[in-house]
């Protein structure tokens, strides 16, 4: 059967309308379930009413973190509109091809991004519009149509098979690609992730990762919204606050979610020698390789730090390591969540045995359909259900997965993934460019950085610099290679394939390679 | 999309193998999930391969509550086949009925059931085999069948929309019915009730109520074992020790269920007065009114009691009470939980204004598909997805629903389910009866209890104790009046149907009507 989508807003507005649901840090906005509900249901009345927004069309949004994303999100479930979050970090050519994918009708955007979106409107002809927000509940086309509003009723015929949102994430094609996810993924992660890691009506969570992002929409921002606790929104993550924020009983923090930089960060503060977390009951890290001495000075600290693995394409809780055995288990990612399933197979697709090295497939309600306007990509990724992640991982003998490599190319800088071939294909623009290679290298301040291996045509005299300069003006700036090395030929195998292990093995033995 | 059923007991063995999962506290036995897992899948290799039970075969079992249950209501899941829980209470002709509508191809049970086993066993051609446990982990051919048992790997392609339970519920037609509970009920209801009522994987649950009884098996029992928590096992309720158990800090039990009765019995213990309950977290109540007195009593302790109304056909759960809203809504039995919906119609099915009586309608991923072989049942009770409850409920002006009757005719009687109907025509069987009506009647001691109204053919002598002695050899105890009144005739409205409503009112004025 069809599973229905209940509206988490209207039944915890009739359950518990008086409880704090969200809390805007930067404007000092709080709304309890009844006024988010109202708030929210008025929004869709806006969309459906003056925007002719309809079911299945899709509602862009470029902004900073605020209570007005969430508010977004769920006013295009009551309508049945499709939520589009637009990561605010990419360039306007960037924008432009992802926008023109995925052809929203209107693009909602913060002050900051206004002309980035009208750039973007200008080029993308089913952007009929395009809506100012302050963020901050300020006097703005967003707020008056809030009040304007007429108050819809939730779709009581939207199913968990519907979609809920699209996600770009950037494929090794180098050309990005719309993740399709249901409002059915969104809600079983709510469960694998918010089971073991003890949400509640009574979680309080702290949220500073971009909500354009998995990580910062689902971990735990969705399953506290599901199980009906409240949830903290931070405009831009500040450490000494947020350390300050953890800490503090009258809020009452019981979860936080960050990748190893936010960790690191607050670690840093001098706040931290006596910082008391004993309140926080799940502390959550993900998006990067954990390194284990920032789990050790937590540990310091009496809070263990739970770990697991996902990605957005599973909405993204696929494995989930206990804090405990984080520390008896350094690097890996932890085991299967309840509800899904995962192989690590060879290039057959056969079962590999423990200590083996595979690819890790995974399957369940989690996985995504695919992927938006690409049944090729969608057919290459998904077969039988089962999703081919393009992990290399193996399963030691007490089953703990480890993640050896985030995808057979991908490196994450500073939280982000950075997909090489989308890099090189800038590269290639180059003229002068013969060959090119990018590879993630080891980092203290952005976990890794890419490193750009170059080869020149005879008597070029292209320099890195000028290099530099032409991938600033095409990609976002985690994108942008920290360091280009010249080489005469690049490590190919015997089927010609670039031996990109080699290159980051070169490389970590100095500049010179 | 069909959700595939995860083996809990396999997941939570592998991540969690050394916690407790189960405790019978009758045999003093405690295993962990590992344990637990390894059991439950040499009992599902001894069921296929020693017993031939197959995919979609019923189980039966006859015996009192013990780990046992659980143990083979998981082995029935791993291979597919149904779980048959029979209520222990029934006389031999009543448990011949059901399980020769339900025809399980075996039974277990425990040692004070085994002579009714054998005789149903003998009457109904379908059970190959009577299979005995001593429920104590001794010597006896179900702990030789786990000895011998090859262990199973859990079916791959079982889903949420196949069948995990057959349970009987005795319809107002007088003749049992077995509600088809699907393991995404189950699930379901995990998540409705687990989420409001603070399941996670620290929560340890003593389960009292039988197992046959949905209260018993999914509040809290399955939701707890859904979320990797610990269950505790009472073979037969002993209010001291249960009162004992509350509050022992060494068991650190989070979570209890019981009846109205549980509760009343354990305020009577000398040891109330002191009692500490500072560890549970949920403390809930079903199954029958709720004189507020009781909660007032409990709430002085410091313990709030949750409430809520649900039915086996909805496995349970479909109103959610919190324990604060208790106090303020004295008879209230709550919200809609998250994850369904309820009207309240009237005749026509049209939705009754709030504070109007009407009859409850249930539809969500938690209602039943349909009464094991009577797809007339199912038709009457199940339209267009809404299961017609029977139940007489009004909701007032806050969205608290109140069922006014549990059923338009059913009465509660010591936590158990009377259906007038039932007794009515073992009380028709005898030829002096010209009218007979059973109704619930307010008792200190078991809620409810039966008075039986009847009408007598001119000149017969028929008297009180020869009625009772004749239901007595007919029906389970909780079934038989406790009190027999002899009237001229029935009151009936104009189109002939009995009041029963008058009935009850003039019951309350005296015992002579």
């Amino acid at each position: 059967m069809s599973i229905p989508v209940y509206d988490w807003l209207e039944s915890y507005a009739q359950s518990n309308g008086e409880k704090t649901a969200v809390v805007d840090l930067a404007s000092d906005r709080s709304f309890s379930w009844a006024r988010f509900n109202e708030r929210t249901s008025k929004l869709a009345g806006y969309f459906r009413d003056h925007l002719q927004v309809q079911r299945g069309d899709r509602v862009g949004i470029l902004m900073s973190n605020t209570t007005d994303v969430l508010e977004i999100q769920f006013a295009c479930a009551k309508i049945g509109a499709v939520f589009l979050p637009l990561n605010w970090r990419l360039t306007v050519p960037e924008l432009v091809f992802i926008v023109g994918d995925a052809e929203p009708v209107v693009l909602i955007c913060g002050p900051s991004f206004q002309e980035a979106a009208n750039e973007v409107a200008e080029k993308v002809a089913s952007v009929r519009e395009v809506i100012l927000t302050d963020c901050n509940g300020g006097n703005s086309p967003y707020e008056q149509g809030i009040h304007s509003g007429d108050p819809v009723l939730t779709l009581t015929d939207l199913t968990h098979d519907d979609l809920s949102t699209i996600m770009y994430t950037s494929g090794t094609t180098g050309l990005p690609k719309g993740a399709m996810i249901t409002h059915g993924m969104t809600f079983w992660n709510a469960i694998n992730l918010g089971l073991p890691h003890r949400v509640s009506p009574d979680s309080v969570h702290l949220s500073v990762l971009p909500l354009f992002h998995t990580g910062g929409l689902n971990c735990y921002t969705n399953p506290v919204l599901h199980a009906g606790g409240c949830v903290y929104i931070m405009r831009d993550f500040d450490p000494r606050e947020c350390l300050r924020l953890m800490c503090d009983p009258e809020i009452g923090l019981t979860h936080f979610f960050g990748v190893p930089a936010n960790y690191q960060f607050m670690a840093q503060q001098p706040e931290f020698a006596d910082a008391d977390f004993s309140n926080i009951q799940t502390a959550g890290i993900g998006g990067a390789p954990v390194p284990v001495p920032l789990l050790e000075a937590w540990n310091k600290k009496g809070l263990g730090i739970a770990q697991g693995f996902g990605m957005t394409e599973t909405s993204p809780t696929v494995l989930v390591l206990n804090a405990p055995d984080a520390m008896q288990k350094p690097g890996s990612t932890g085991k299967p969540a309840l509800h899904n399933e995962v192989r690590i197979v060879d290039e057959a697709g056969q079962d590999v045995r423990p200590g083996e090295m595979g690819e890790l497939w995974v399957k369940g309600p989690n996985v995504t359909p695919g992927y938006w306007n690409r049944p090729d990509a969608t057919a290459e990724t998904i077969t039988d259900g089962w999703l081919h992640t393009g992990d290399a991982s193996r399963m030691d003998e007490d089953g703990f997965y480890y993640i050896v490599d985030r995808t057979k190319d991908m490196y994450i800088s500073g939280g982000e993934n950075v997909y090489p071939a989308e890099v090189e294909n800038i590269l290639y623009q180059l003229e002068d460019i013969v060959e090119a290679a990018v590879v993630g290298f080891p980092d203290d301040k952005w976990g890794e950085v890419g490193v750009a291996v170059i080869v020149l045509s005879a008597g070029s005299e292209l320099s890195a610099q000028e290099i530099l300069v032409h991938c600033q003006a095409n990609l976002a700036t985690f994108k942008v290679p920290k360091r280009v090395e010249f080489i005469k030929a690049l490590p190919r195998n015997a089927t010609g394939k670039i031996l990109k292990r080699t290159l980051r093995e070169d490389l970590s033995e100095g500049p010179s390679i």
